[in-house]
């Protein structure tokens, strides 16, 4: 078995990761830090894990850290991975960074949007961790920064369209939704929950950070450069984001040649899931799963196509997605320990 | 006291008017009729309104209803609408139906879009009842049609840019989002708890029947007609609409130039709140008011402007606005019985 | 009018306290402190308030207050409380404290389950202010400790049973459940939205600070003293407390024996609705209102009898109580400003 | 591998069979019945399990079914139940029944609380199907009762105090609340999103058919017939049972000791956690899997105990219990298939 740890095991996306390797058949978790709980019983900070983790949660000491497991899943804000990333690397070590760290491939584009980048060096080799468009790169990678969770959804909504040239990529608008469990564990009043039930709003209007990630990704798929609108909303669900994206079409194209386009281009894949012509998805039924689900409608009054995608944000759009890059990395079959049922209802 | 009535008043639309009129200072409410609850006590199918209304509720026979009442709400879902608010008409008395059945001018989109219009006589006199466009005609009106949720939203959310020839109107996207108390109270799989909660999908995308009412709307305000994408989504919550529109700029506008532009479009309405600049709606903050929030962001980076505009489905988007409606048509103040603050958290 | 003033607004019961005040005839509220938001406007802290407030929240300068109303609720912490509250009573003021601190007559008993006491010799005169027991003594009071939410629900529950000494005192187990908006406003991870929805636990088993204030009212009504099983739970819904009180009977009596005697006991309260025979009550439809409603099983196969009481924590539990009070001491009609309808759905 | 069938598939107990059963190594899901979607795919009426089965929903028709699997879930209503296991077990298939209807011993009791019962002559066979204590017999039965949700939390969280005889039973009182999947999928108005939502009830106080199946084995576990009390509560959740049960004690007994009872008695046990001392289990904490939560208190002030007990009654209330059932029965061990995290947040 191989070893594998977790840096920032206490937020949410630690807890779910711990929940996807505690099942894993090919690896043993063996470290998760937590700063803040340091001390304390895994199973403690989270109690859904009790009986099915020993682990104790211990602090960063990068040094004391690097030599015991084979590949570091850094769970940790963006600024703080660019901090600790190098030392795996340095000690030989495979990681998979949750973080928006090495995401960008222009530091400059980085640096615009969140702050300055300490680690530019190994911007070049991380590999953006979406499978699905990048499996054969990130099976040879050594660091693998695993997408953001709204690109994650809007990129593979829009992937087919953009290949094939369907819709002009300078008018796509991506009005997305997402659960709150995004907003972390740690305690906020906006996060409280009679400040987000039975209530909906949008956030970071036309600021958000996943833009530039988003567009990186849609100018490689469409090969030129573009500006794209993106509104995160929050909605009063732990789980799940869904994206309603939309762009012009450039030619003609019915819905029946959409949907077999997608079809196809997702013929193989484990975890995207064309919905059946005429239906959409919801994120209620691929949640704590890895699937991504999207439908279509194409929109003839108005010459639009409307891609509805939807993911788990804290699974396909986090902690899934990474041990889905995990796999890729350490030459396991790439759904290993991924076979989870959407839990529904 | 002049006397109202409700048909229909066992709808979550009716239970909302009744919550409303039980208070007004102007109106008696004396007649509810529900053809399933007929001969229950009003209260008994609505446990909130114990001890505050003796209503019991009436199956619809028209010849005894119209004469017991000055103005009649018709809170049915359409196509019954038109079979029964002639009736009142003929017998001299006002209406503010909350169906769609007068709300379009057009008979023949009506029908492409609904059914066989059989009341179409009528069509010509009905006013669209949104008060901060057509307060003039509302008051002078017998026949109202209270407008839909979602183009209450969208509506005053673009007016003042439409109006001012801000934005392109052939680019207009609206991405909406409905709590369920929309779908009604009837029993239907879909709007099950567990179906529900935790959960977020698109619904009639492409084809929902607001649209027509809509590009109706919006094209008087731009003088020209109009086609536009609208995607409506249920929240996992009961109240509340939050409509996300995006649109072209036709020139170069600043922030503060358009957030004055609402501040002045807006400045004697009592139930348009434009946010502060910088900040946007929230639908729990309009919760179970009349109140219409609105958030404005001007994108420079992609040459649109974002509206995010919030109302109480079921209060502005229904039962408020009619109440606003019989205000201006029986001659009250326009808010009388109307000053119900948010309730938050 | 009068002036009546707010210490510690912008909690989730100043908020409250607010939504009816502003709309309350007899009274004007013109003062609203809060240490952490001073400066801002009411209105930026709670956007439900815009355009119903211009209150500017003030940092608490007792020396600068006392002077400035007439009647002042004090919505802080119990321990804060004390330390306040004289001050206004020593210029003449009317106070409603709705903190723990004036509520135990025995100061040993509060010491026990709170801490010291320092402001004593006003327990002496503190009125327990609940109105459907303590009406003519409220009337009279100039300071009011305004019940636990816990408390209200249990002891309006029970107060005919134990007047008429139909159960056993000693056997009481009173089993509660409330919504999260009990716990407040401030920013903690256990009532963050992902830690509360979908989930359900009981808090504070065997030690919650409500007891000894359960047990000395409950004691009132025996005619002795008494020892209760008193549990709380947190639902995943932000407003509403359920009691479900159990007690052994002491003699044969018949259910509809034990409606009318509730019927009767109640019969000229306005905010105390016994359900019909059969029928219990529901959180939800006393939601923002000032109503308990109460349902009664006799179940004569365990010779016990089951009471079910419902009210809205924020209201009836709360700041409608606070103004009910406030209404009685200042000699209004006690329902003035309280006519609020319970939004359902 | 062994091939089982699922008679009730559309439930919300069916697809929680299924989301076990797909992933079970050592059965094969072949038949999976629903009147209601006969000739629909099971994926089609459960969107989460695309990909995943390719089942189709058939109708049932006994003779065509019995032959077809080892072992039949029957998922249907009682009354239901009883009118088809016959079928299977005259056959030579094995059972575990979901229903009622071979739960109570005393066909005159089951009559008394349900209605008449036409296959009386398998009630002595029928094994009651919970594992920790009824395990031999399970493994050697070829029809199990499954238990009810209710009747799951309040027994597995007593059975220590009463094999030890620390309670006296006959002062028992369960107040139970569980989430709204237990009132099934069909469309009804109770249990519609926005009556449910925000919103907490008693329901069936003093008559829910579960009382008879807890007093049956709760009078087994202490020697003697039981009356109790039993209340079930509605919670706006989806998953999850939590009971408070409250007992007088007998003795004084610690906190320490009563803690370390639990810890022996479930000592071996995969599926019961006893929290540690001074904790509480919470319904979110075992979502979507099969373990139950029990917590304690020993109160001195009211010489009672307080037994919390949590599960989710999908998994170990229903689904989840009859796997291991089905996995005792067919001679695997009894916890494959069943190592499912529980999904938090």
């Amino acid at each position: 078995m191989l070893k594998v740890g977790i840096v920032g095991a206490s937020g949410y996306t630690g807890v779910e990761l711990t929940r996807l390797l505690v099942n894993h058949p090919g690896v043993e978790l063996v470290v998760a830090t937590s700063r803040q709980h340091a001390g304390r019983k895994l199973s403690d900070v989270y109690p859904n894990l009790r009986g099915l983790t020993d682990l104790v949660c211990e602090d960063v000491v990068l040094e004391q850290l690097v030599d015991r497991a084979d590949l570091f899943f850094t769970a940790v804000p963006h600024q703080t991975a660019m901090n600790i990333v190098p030392a795996f690397l340095e000690a030989g070590k495979k990681v998979v960074d949750l973080s928006a760290d090495f995401r960008i491939d222009d530091a400059s584009v980085y640096e615009a949007w969140y702050q300055t980048h300490i680690a530019q060096e190994y911007l070049a080799e991380a590999v953006y961790g979406l499978p699905e468009l990048n499996r054969v790169a990130i099976a040879k990678a050594r660091l693998v920064a695993n997408p953001g969770c709204y690109p994650t959804s809007i990129i593979l909504g829009l992937a087919p369209l953009l290949k094939h040239r369907i819709i002009d990529a300078g008018t796509i608008i991506a009005d997305c939704k997402s659960g709150t469990s995004g907003a972390g564990r740690g305690a906020k009043q906006a996060t409280l929950y009679c400040e987000v039930t039975e209530g909906f709003k949008a956030y970071s209007v036309g600021s958000h950070r996943h833009t530039p990630e988003i567009e990186q990704e849609i100018a490689k798929l469409a090969g030129n450069p573009v500006k794209m609108s993106f509104t995160p909303h929050l909605v009063p669900m732990v789980r799940g984001i869904l994206s309603t994206v939309y762009g012009t079409l450039l030619k003609d194209v019915s819905q029946q040649e959409v949907d077999e386009m997608y079809q196809d281009f997702y013929r193989d894949e484990k975890f995207v899931r064309p919905c059946s012509p005429g239906t959409f998805p919801a994120t209620q039924f691929v949640r704590g799963s890895n699937y991504c689900d999207i439908g279509l409608h194409v929109d003839t009054r108005t010459k639009r196509i409307v891609v509805v995608s939807a993911i788990d944000n804290l699974v396909k759009g986090a902690a899934g997605q990474a041990v889905q890059n995990m796999n890729l990395v350490l030459g396991f079959e790439e759904s290993m320990g991924l076979h989870v049922v959407p839990l529904f209802p």
